[in-house]
Parts: structure tokens; sequence; C-alpha cells
């Protein structure tokens, strides 16, 4: 184990991390908000022992598979620990369980709050909120990947681990420039977006800070209303990009190369698109009773559907109070999740379509026992290791799970309430139901139960092996 | 596919039901009740098209894989539907939906009731609903291959699909012979139950239905409060049978033939008790704050935790009302289930165990990439091909729970009812919580919800495959 090396990349990480807070602190100053030096003061918290780390250069620089995936556990660990100080010492979450709570959930673009009351926080608070779904969106790493020259090929093992979906493609041979590419598109779609809501008239800085939800799949706002205070303009918008964010970025890549025939073949993409049609239709039918225009109906059926897929978790409607078919449908778009290669977080659709299509691959395996088949995704066969990573995934998947609802049941909470709180936390979603519903937040919870959530939303964000490594003596030895 | 022999095989399930119909018919005469009538019409209507398909010989008599499941799904369905008929002909449940489920409900061992007053029920129709669940835990079509002769290797297919666990393991060479053992270990315990509940002091007739709800652990009571009327001696016993039936059946083959030392090399009842101890111990101590003496938290606790675990589902306390963290426990056990080749449910502590295991193997093959590492369970390495089918089960399993959530939750119950309902339902459980609970029944469902639960009984007593491989085109072709 490349101890040196661990070191000196969350040295770099705690950097970045200052940088991350010099746009709250410009806020702090456009805005006049005292609480700017509460930023400063974590600034020179993270750099200090980041540049000390960064002097004590490694000798031996080179990592493999197993530093990647303890650096980058470790990395959004610290990062939410330290992205926490603002909130603890401006004393607007006045205990650090709560902070690292809506850090974390900042980060991993979760969007689960403990606040009940946004719109008390000063706007450079906001702001910094916001701007960790930003930057935990396309991941932190990768980001540091894009921009820092690192030893031939170890940067590949980070950007595997950070990266959501069974199976990571590089666009382009070399990682940096994927890591860079990646972030172009990020930021061009997020300019994309501030540009249609300021041309429905919403202020800047709620254009900003919603953009940086929507584009990490996060969810944090800015109002205690979440969007529903917004123009069905505005909401249609954020909709559409919401989905948007949910799609495998390769496709964007493939856009800009001009290679729409080969947009074409990403099952993925068609299959998330055909969920989302459907979810929409069949709760915009189910919900119809309550309202008196058929396109209201829609247009919050629309939203509901692709904020929970994308594990966004903007509301605009207490989905909570929607007959139980919609809010089961809801649940289980809450599993599936996005695509992988996005910002969202859930099972993502490319696992769920390699188990459905395992399910008659076993059936013609009884039926025909002598016929060798493989299941196929966009023509290609799916590697063994693939398969048995997702498998194994799953497994683990439910484990985590089913602990994690075991623990915070001791707070006595209804079942709906702790089922939807580990699902949304571990799926990066935000709200659940019930006690945890759109219109509540996780305050209620005990520390202990918190503790829990905010592992299962960096474990659910990393997608659990990165995190459960840490936890295998096997990974320390030498 | 050999149509001839699946109609044959059919006909001589029905003439074997008739058969089954012969002990209720007697106990009608015992108690001299005029509802035996409905028993011998539906004799006679078993033995009407079961006599005409047994005349018809096909000529082929060779069965493979692909017959064995298909037969062995028809024949749970088949057996399903007649057996209802003494219900709807006597009028006690004027359904046939309703009469269906409770009749799936028994043979597949599940114990989910849609009647509200049992206590109303004649003791012939009250016997004949206890004895589905005998007739079904060991599995009806391994009775009719312990007395029948088959054509040579065709019985193993019928064997596999119907017997429970992730690898059926023949415990001599005959397949016959092996039936015949099973059910030799299985009348010898069942026996040992009713001696040791008429010693104390339950009157004939509740021991063997009791008995017959154990060894099946299936779970109908003859007494609306279930269990809870019994003494603290018979709740013992009972929770001890209920466990002791959980247990793979091999075991007590190797108590038989007196390999005391090969008891010890099967992890999987280790494994199981092992989960069973700790259940009880967390539960008891959570409930202990509600109980004036320990004792009796103990005993609810365990009879509790062996009802549920073994997919029994009797139960002695109204288990809704403990707190949250002692009905998650038990929501989590319902999942697991009892050990392979027993005559519980569930997902089985042998595909649990290969899951949990293939966890580290996994970390392991991260951290270490080059090495190449198998699943073991007792000492022996686990077979590629039995590991992908428990990875394709756990995606079956999904993918039914789901769906069948998503279909009964347009009756608008609570969550928690539907998630409890399907769970116990597929599980072969019984009561869930809630709207579900061991105080309710299932009554409330629609039509098309009962129908959706019955065909998850069915699927989940068969372990999925069998009934999912009726929906696949390539099973009808030739």
């Amino acid at each position: 184990m490349n101890y040196g090396m661990i070191l000196y990349v969350l040295g770099w990480l705690l950097n970045f991390e200052a940088a991350f807070l010099i746009p709250p602190a410009a806020v702090a100053v456009i805005y006049r908000e005292k609480e700017g030096l509460c930023i400063l003061i974590t600034m020179m918290l993270c750099l200090v022992p980041g540049l000390l780390a960064v002097f004590l250069k490694p000798k031996k620089r080179r990592i493999y598979s197993r530093e990647g995936f303890v650096i980058t556990a470790l990395s959004w660990f610290v990062l939410s620990l330290f992205g926490a100080l603002p909130f603890r010492i401006s004393g607007y979450i006045p205990h650090m369980v709560d902070a690292v709570f809506e850090t974390a959930s900042g980060f991993t673009t979760t969007g689960a709050s403990i606040l009940t009351d946004v719109e008390a926080l000063p706007h450079c608070l906001l702001f910094w909120r916001s701007f960790t779904h930003w930057m935990g969106g396309m991941g932190v790493l990768v980001f540091i990947i894009a921009i820092l020259p690192m030893a031939g090929g170890s940067d590949m093992y980070l950007m595997k681990a950070e990266s959501p979906g069974p199976d990571v493609q590089k666009l382009v041979p070399k990682v940096k420039t994927t890591a860079s590419t990646l972030y172009g598109l990020y930021v061009v779609l997020t300019v994309l977006q501030v540009i249609f809501m300021l041309l429905g008239r919403m202020p800047l800085f709620e254009a900003l800070t919603t953009a940086f939800g929507t584009a990490g799949t996060g969810g944090f706002g800015v109002k205690n209303t979440s969007i529903a205070g917004y123009s069905t303009y505005l909401q249609v918008v954020i909709t559409i990009f919401m989905i948007l964010f949910g799609v495998n970025f390769n496709v964007y890549y493939l856009i800009y190369k001009r290679r729409f025939k080969d947009v074409l073949h990403v099952s993925e993409v068609w299959t998330y698109l055909g969920i989302i049609a459907a979810a929409i239709i069949l709760i915009c039918i189910n919900i119809l009773p309550g309202y008196a225009n058929p396109l209201i109906a829609l247009r919050d059926s629309a939203f509901q559907v692709g904020s929970i897929i994308t594990t966004t978790g903007f509301s605009t409607v207490d989905f909570d109070l929607w007959p139980a078919f919609s809010k089961t449908i809801l649940v289980t778009l809450m599993f599936v999740g996005a695509c992988a290669g996005s910002t969202g977080g859930g099972l993502k659709v490319s696992r769920v379509q390699m188990l459905a299509k395992s399910i008659p691959r076993e059936i013609g395996h009884v039926t025909h026992p002598n016929s060798v088949r493989k299941v196929k995704i966009d023509g290609k066969q799916v590697e063994h290791s693939v398969m048995r990573s997702v498998n194994v995934y799953i497994a683990a998947y439910i484990l985590v799970l089913a602990g994690s609802i075991l623990i915070i049941s001791l707070d006595n909470f209804d079942m709906t309430t702790n089922f939807t709180a580990v699902a949304a936390t571990l799926n990066n979603i935000g709200p659940g139901l019930s006690g945890v519903g759109p219109t509540a937040n996780f305050s209620a919870y005990s520390y202990l139960s918190k503790i829990v959530l905010t592992f299962d939303m960096i474990a659910g964000r990393l997608e659990l092996f990165p995190v459960l490594i840490l936890f295998s003596r096997k990974t320390w030895l030498k």
C-alpha cells in the first residue's frame, strides 16, 4: 500500500477544496455577509494540512487499483468533514454530525437536508451548499485529474473508482483528456440551463444555485418550497435539464463529435427515456382525479419522475399525498436510478438492464441446457467479469440497505420512513416518503442514524466497493 | 415438449389429490358434518379428468428439465384450483378467487388467509386446510415420486423443480428412494410433535392440525387467536419444532445414518441457528421494557423469530405493535428464510451465505486483481453455474417483488402493508405488518391483488423459475 501517495492526493484534495471555497467567499463579499469570515477560516484549515501533505512528495508515485479505491473513499470523507466547517463555525448548523450530514449530502448530490428553514441561511452558505452539488456531481477527483499531472496510468484507477456505472468507458485513450472533456460538456450544459432560466426571469443567484442542484442531480434548493414557487416555464426547463443530466455523458461526447449514428446504439439511454415516459404516463393517469387541469397533472408527474429517477430530489408537490400506486412507482425509480456515466445515482439503468436480461438467459439455459448464451448490451456480449461484479454489487447493495434500515430503526420511526430514508440516501436522491417526505427532513433522526445515513450517501455515490474496501483487513496489508 | 407426459402426470396428480381428500372426508364422518358431501363431490371432480388423463398413457415417457419445470408449475396451479372446491362448494368461501387464494396459501405453506373467523369453519374443512400445508411442505410431486414408478431419470427433473434451495442434493443415488426417505423422516418428526403436544393436553384434532401447520411451515391455525391461547409448554414445543422443520433435511438423514461428524460440516444449519439465536436475543432486549417477566419476553421473541424465519407464520402476540427495530429484524428474517432442503420458504440461508461470501471475494479481487478465488461453502468450492443461478435468482426475485408491489398498490393501501403483503406471500410466510399484520388478514385486497398474491405464493414455493418458464415462448417450442 502506497501510503505516501494516499497522503499526497488527499493533500491536493484539501488544497482544491480551499479553492472551491473561493466562489462562496466572493458571494459573501457581494452580499456583504460576515459569514464570509467562516469561509476564510475554513480555507485556512484546509490549506495548512493540505500544503504540508503536498510538500511531503512521495518517492514512489505509482498507484494501483487498491490505492485508487482507498484514496477515493477517504477523499469523500475528508471532503465532507472539511466542507462542513463553514456551517459549523458560523453556527447555522450547531452540531458537527448535522453539518457533515448536510455537506456529504451536498457532495454526494443526495440533497437530503437536516435544515427546517433553508431561507434563514446567508447567501454565501446557500451558494456553498449548492456548489458542493456541482463539484460532487461530475466528481471531485475527476476534476483534479483534469487539472493535475499524475504519474502515467495512476489516474485511471481514481477515475474508475469515482465514476458511476458497471463499466467505465474512456472517451479518449488519455484519462486526463477524458476528464477534461467530461467537465467541458458539464460546464456547457450547466451554462445552457442558467441561460434558459434567466430567460424565465429567475434571479441570477437562484439560477446559479438551481443549475448546480440540477447539473449534479443534487436537489438542494434555496427556497423552503423547493421548486414549487416557480413558474410552469421554469419547472419545465428544470424537468428537461434534470433528465438531460441523467443521460450517459458519452452520448454528449458522441453528439459533440457528430457521431449521431452511434447515439442510436446506446440502448441504456433509450431504456432510460422509455422508463421515464412510461412512469410519467402511469402516474399522470393515477393522479388525474385530483387535478382540474390534466396538463398541470402532466407537468407535476413529469417533474417528480424526472427528479426521482435522476436522483435529483427537487419537488414541486408533496408526492407523499399521491395514491399508493404513484408512490410505489417513484420508490421503484429511486432504485433504478439514472444512466451510468451521468451525474445521477441509483443502481443505474445499465445494471438493471443486465439483470433483467440475465433472467431470460437463465430460463433459456433451463429449457435448452446445452446452449451457451451470454447477455448482450448494445449488440456486444457483456464480459463475464462485468456480469459478476454487477451481481456482487446487488448483493452488497442489499446488505448495506438492510443493515442501514436495521440500525436506524432503533429510532423507532415507521417502516416507510426508515426504508425510504435509506433508499433516498443510498441512491443519492434526497427526500423519501412519510417522515422524510418532500415537506419533511432528516433532522428528527438520532446522531447514530445520521452517521449511518451519511455513510450510505458516500457509499452510494462511490458505488459501495471503494467504501467497503476500507473495512477489509487485506486492503491494509503491505 | 412432451405434452402427453405432462397430461399424464397432471392426471396422476388429480387422482392423488382425490386420495388426499380421504382424511378430511373421514373427519367429516367422525364429526358428522354435512360438508363432507362437498369433499366427496370434489373427489369426483378430481377423479373424472384424473382417471381419463391416466388412461391416455403417453407413448414417449421420457421427460427432460424443461418438462420437469412445466409439469411442476402447472401441478401447483391445478392442485390449488381443485383443492379450493370444498371451500367454494360448501359456501364457506363464496368467491372462487378467495377459495383458490386460501388453498394455494395452504399448499405453498404460506398461511396467509382471507378468513376473518376461522372458528366458523367445520372440522373437516379446517382439517383439509391444514392438511394442504403438510402435503405441500415436503412437496406433492415428491410424494408422487416416492410412490409411483416413473421412467428412469425423469423423476429427477420433477424433484429438482419442486425442491427448494440453490442446489438439490440427492441423499441416495435413486431419486425414488430419496423421496421416500425424506417423507419417512417427515412423518417421524410430525408424529413426534403430535406426541409432545398431546402430552401438553392439546386435543387430538388441534394437535394434528397444528402439527401439519408446523411441519409444512405453513401457519394456518384452527383458532382465531392462532397459538396465543395455548400454554407456555405448548408454545415452546411449537417453537422448537418450527425451528427443526426449517433445518435442511439432509441433516436428519445424516443423523439417521449416524454420520454425526458430517452434521458438523453443514455450515448452513449452523448459520441458520446462529441467525435465530442473534435475532431472538436482539428482539428480546428490544421488547423487554414492555414485559414484566423477561422469560415471557424471551418466549414471545423466540416464538415469533422461529415462526418468521422458518416462514411458518403462527403468532402468539401482535408483533405489529413491537418497536420498529424488532419489526425490521422480523422483515429481514422474512427474506432470509429457512435452510435449503427444508419445508421453509424465503431466499434460503445457503443463498444468503453465498451472496455474503461473494462480497469479500470481490473486494479481494479489487485489491489483488491477479488472484483467482472462488466462493467456498462447507469447504467445497461453489460451482460457477450454481453461483450464477443464485445471482439470477436474486434478480428474478427482485423483479417479481417490485412488480407485485406495484400492481397491488393500485388498491391504495399503505406502503408497509403492500410491501409486507408481497414479502409474506412470496416468501410463504403468512402474516405481514400493518394492514396484513398478525391480527389482520388479506380479505381487504381486490381480486386482482389476490390473484397476484396467489401467483406470488406459488412462484415463491417453487423458487420462481418453474413458474417464470411458463411465460417464455421458447418453452412451448417443439
